[in-house]
């Protein structure tokens, strides 16, 4: 059960997390960097979003490190459960978040009068790095679901 | 193994199944009657992931009816594969359909001039019925890759 890559506590997890973490930081930045994002609900629900994903993603980075470098990780099942329903629920609220991003700018670019052709593709490079972010997530929970679901096998047969 | 409710078979699933049918059918009906939905890419995006929606409900829903009333399933892993990826796929479609339509008519109501607050409120109904139909869908997906994973728990064991 311990060599599973990309369940907690192993290096390609690690690699994951990181990944998430650089591309919301990445989306962050194009959304919030001299842009008004805060006069449209879907940039604000971006910027909420990817303000919960950077802090939930680099924390578990942390954990992999620790758990890569110095000590292997003991996979107790209610953290697991509460690493799994953190990541679907971020994994959900990202994908709404990109959708809403892409759909909302490329209305306002059909409607050109509401942003410059500059502006306009900054928000469009920030929906792509939500989904990029998002498809990194889903990787995660994906991985520690199927761990989470061995444990559990493996429990109730114990 | 049999007992699992809500996966492929039960009368649980079919009736996620026939609520996701009827709640994509009300999003397909609140988004193209007598409404120019072509207009607006979100609009026909989920007008045509509804239109997979639907027809993969309802066979689902007659693969359950005829389980539930003459002949238990023989439940394959191909098969089973096949179903849980559907639904997976067509779930997260659902949802980006979902906040796509949400966050356009929100754009479109603070903006108003470009419609009507009888047809702007269409589309929301539409944005909701689309997510309900989701997180009956997401329920389903869920139901049968627990009994997926079950069923290769199983098979790699004995």
């Amino acid at each position: 059960m311990d060599e599973l890559p990309g369940a907690l506590g192993t290096s390609a997890s690690l690699a994951l997390r990181l990944g998430q973490a650089i591309f919301s930081i990445a989306s962050l930045l194009f959304m919030c960097l001299d842009v008004e994002f805060y006069s449209y609900t879907a940039f604000c629900f971006l910027v909420t979003i990817m303000g919960l994903v950077i802090p939930w993603s680099l924390t578990l980075a942390l954990v992999d490190v620790y758990s890569v470098f110095f000590k292997p990780p003991s996979r107790q099942l209610g953290v697991m459960s509460v690493i799994v329903i953190g990541d679907w629920v971020l994994s959900f609220l990202s994908l709404a978040a990109a959708c809403s991003t892409a759909s909302v700018s490329e209305i306002l670019i059909t409607s050109s009068s509401f942003c410059s052709a500059e502006l306009c593709s900054r928000y469009q490079l920030s929906a792509a790095m939500t989904f990029l972010a998002w498809f990194l997530s889903l990787a995660s929970s994906l991985f520690n679901l199927w761990l989470l679901l061995l444990c559990e096998v493996y429990m109730s047969w114990l």
